[in-house]
This record gives C-alpha cells, structure tokens and sequence, in this order.
C-alpha cells in the first residue's frame, strides 16, 4: 500500500463557508489555489500557505479539481464564463435550486468538464470538526466522486445520492424546508408563552425533547407514502385532530397570530373534507402538488 | 415503612384515552368507579373489575378523586353540573385552551372542589407503557398534586408545572404547535422529493436526523429570547439565509405549493425589513404578537 500526496485544489469563492473549507484543505496539506472577488479574503489564506491567483481563468488553470463556492448560480455563470474548463472537474458548492443545478452540470460538460453538485448541510464554524456532524450531499458525475471523495471528505463527511446532478440540490432544500417548518413551530410555540410571561428557558427542554420524539413521524409517513396506504398503522387520524381547534383558539386568546400553523390545520381541514379522515398526514403531501 | 393501599378513584370518560387510562389503573389494583356517556365502554371495563355507575352524580359521589377525560370542556361543564363536588379532588384531562383551564378551575373551587388541569403528552397506546416517554403535565392546585402523584403517576409520568391551572394546557398547546410546524415541513420536503419520483422512504433517515440536529435551535433561541439579547451566538443570520429563496424558487419549479413555508419566509423577511437582519430567529417570536 502506497501512500498518496494531498490532491492539489482550486477552490472559487471566500465567502464565510469557502473561507472555513480553505482552512480545512490547508490544514490536510493539499496545495490550494484560491480566488475571490475581493482580493483581501485571498490575500490573508495567503500567510496560511494558499496561492492567490489574479484571475478566475488563473485558478482555473493551475489544478484539475475546481471547487466552486459562490453566492448564487448567475455568480457561478459569471466567473466561470470564458474559461477553459476542458477536462477540469467541477464540484459545485454554490446554494442552487436542482433546475439550476441541472442546467449548469449540462453547460458544464458542453465546455469539456466533469460535474458534481453539493450541497453543504452545515454553518461554516461546524466545517471540519466531525463532530459535529456537518456533511455535504453530492450527486453528479459518479466517476468524478470516485476520484476525488477523499479530498471532498476532508471539509466535512460525504454523502453521494447518485447521477442526477440536481437531487443534491433537491435534498439540501429539502432538508432546509423541514427545519424551517419546524422553527416555524417552535417561533409559534414561543409566543404563545411569552403572552403569560413564563421563560421560554424553562420550557425549551420539553420542547426538544418532544420535536426529537416526534421525529418518528417522518419515517412513518415516508412508509405510507411510498407504499401508497395511508391508513397503515394510524394511531391519531386527522378526524380525530381536536387540538388543531384548541391550538388556534388559544393563539388567539394569547393575542398571538396563527400565520404559521393555520395554513397547515386548513390543510388537514381540507383532506379531512375530502374524505379522508382516516389517514394521519401522508394524504397531505399530495395536496400540495400544483401540477 | 407501610404501604397504602391502591387509591380508589371515578373516571369520566371512556374514548381510546380514557379506557386506555382505566386499563392502567385497573391492572395497578387501583378500584375503579367509571361512568361513561355510552354505557357499553363502562360494560366492558367491569369485567376487568371496574364499577360502572349509572350517573355522574354516582360516579363522583362514589370517590374522594375524580379524574375527567371528556371530549371537551363542554361536555365537562355539562357533566359535572348538577353534581356534588364539595371536598372532591377534580383532576381534568380533558383537551382545552388554557383559559378555559383556568375558567374550569374557579367553576370548581366555587362548587368546592380541589382543581387539577392535565394535558396528555401521548396517544393512547402510549398510556401505561412508560418506555414510550409519554406523560402527563399538571398544573393547579398543588396539594392535590403532592396527595395524588402516586396514582396519576401509574399511567405514564407526571410533570407538575405550578399553580396556574391554564398553564397545563398552554404547554401541551405549545407542544402540539411545535409538532404541527415540524409536520409541515416533513409534509412539504416530502411533496419536493415526490415530484423527482425519489422514494421519501431513501430520505427519511436524512430528514430525522437532520430535525434531531436542528432541535438545538429551540435552546439557543430561548436563551436569546430570555436574555433579550436577539444577535447573541448568531451564527448565520437572517440576512444570510439566502436558502429561503431558492425554497420557494425549488418549490415553483417543482410543482409544489409553497402555502405552508411561504408565511415563515415572509415572516423573516418582515423582520429583516424591519433593520434585525443581524439576528437570527428570537425577534420572529415577538413579530407573532398580535397585542
């Protein structure tokens, strides 16, 4: 067995995550070329053994690996625009949606280049400290992931979900929709407490601990679904769902707006009047569907 | 040391909670009174060794400790009135708003009643099987509380939250918003995957993992919340979530209704708007008050 030396890198971007996955790298001893808009980010990775190239075209040049770490997709476009990306490998890192996503993989390979998308599930301070549990989502070209997932691997844990370079995409806003929804909840269940004075402190351990409890919900719901019965295993179904009542009615005794939650108590209002009262929350998914 | 015998109690109700309740008690050797709108639960308790009695008057005649588990508070008042409550001890489990709590609470002291409100932190096949975590929050009268625990205790554990009798039913509220938040968003990751034809069975050990982890928000945001301080350990800040955006701009192109995230992202931008974007999710609970 033959150890290797640390892939040489171009990484795109320094914003606060490129800025944290530069030190990474640097860390491991992978030489790093780097580029960014404003050329001071660059110039102090510099003192920790990173080369600052003048150019897009520069950094581009100097390594086959490209990572790519900007604010938006048209930023993506814009800097990699009038390179020559013939038989670089690109990992996107930039915040997309999957139709973008898609459509930069295939303008990718019009201009030679292997494409893998990633999307980052992690705030910068958690970037590289495994424990914490960061790791980013790939999906793209599946030959790129295999050369390069130990130099990927070094920011934070990987997690490939195959060739479709828009599902990395999908999941990361995926994921971000369920935490939103459930700090949605969380900002709702906080103002019904503060409208009698009582510190959200002293009720934020029932609170995490029951939102972890309830987790169950989405493997269960996830079986329903692909299993298309959605009566299995129901325990409380949507016609026995008395506490939606009950949770409007106290937000509005608490002078504290249902925004939040009543578009979801509607939506099982409306499954409910459409017949099916006897499901738990998989038949809601379906009426979300626009097309 | 002695051992007491089993206290003897009356049950008001006998839905899937209040047989499930009965059961508990029953097999812990506790005698049992019930009573039941519908005689033919009462009839199949007593051959578990319940009393059935024919009225409520009876039932509550027949015990010191009254347990309520009603479909709602009006079928409590309607119940209860016309019975002699003098020196009883009224534990209610009945699902209601906090008011209506504290309203049920001065209703009972009049008729001479110790009062005790209960909210039920599980659904039935929980009851009795404390593996499951489920129990029970009380608040009110706190001797009631220190002389019953023991047998309240039987059906799952108890959580005594303090003298102010709606605040049983204000935490089981903030508790089930917290939940229906989470759902919502499970709901809507859910409809993003379907429309990509991926199984949300494949991503639901992500999506559990991923809300587990998130759950530190609830803390931080309280402590936040507590201290006043909205910008203290902000790590990325409304101003940065970038991700709401391509949320809704994922969901159009997906064909995925955006009504149930879209009131959480105008409620950050609002806030936003309003010159917080250094903070991160404390000032949305104070943009939710309504007075």
């Amino acid at each position: 067995m033959t150890t290797t030396n640390p892939t040489p890198l171009t990484l795109l971007g320094l914003g606060a995550m490129g800025t944290a996955l530069a030190h990474t790298w640097l860390t491991a001893g992978h030489p790093l070329t780097i580029w960014n808009r404003s050329p001071h980010r660059a110039q102090a990775l510099t003192t920790h053994g990173a080369t600052a190239a003048p150019t897009p075209a520069d950094a581009i040049a100097a390594n086959q690996l490209i990572v790519v770490c900007l604010l938006d997709d048209a930023s993506v476009e814009e800097t990699l625009t009038g390179t020559d990306l013939t038989g670089k490998d690109i990992v996107n890192l930039t915040t997309s949606t999957p139709d973008q996503a898609r459509t930069r993989a295939t303008w990718a390979e019009q201009h030679g280049a292997r494409y893998l998308d990633g999307g980052i599930m992690a705030v910068p301070p958690m970037i590289g400290n495994p424990d914490t549990g960061a790791y980013v989502l790939y999906s793209g070209n599946r030959p790129l992931y295999d050369t390069h997932w130990r130099t990927l691997a070094v920011p934070a844990s990987t997690t490939y979900l195959g060739e479709n370079p828009g599902h990395a995409a999908l999941y990361d806003v995926a994921l971000l929709s369920g935490m939103y929804g459930m700090i949605a909840g969380i900002t709702h269940a906080y103002a019904l407490l503060r409208a009698d004075h009582i510190p959200t402190q002293d009720f934020a351990p029932l609170l995490t601990s029951w939102l972890t409890a309830m987790t169950f919900t989405a493997p269960k719901t996830a079986h329903q679904l692909d299993t298309g019965d959605y009566t299995k295993d129901v325990v409380s179904n949507l016609a026995m769902q008395a506490g939606a009542d009950t949770l409007l009615r106290t937000a509005q005794d608490q002078g504290v707006s249902t925004e939040l939650l009543a578009p979801f108590v509607d939506l099982m209002k409306r499954r409910v009047a459409d017949g099916h009262g006897d499901e738990e929350f998989a038949g809601l998914v379906d009426l979300l569907r626009t097309t």
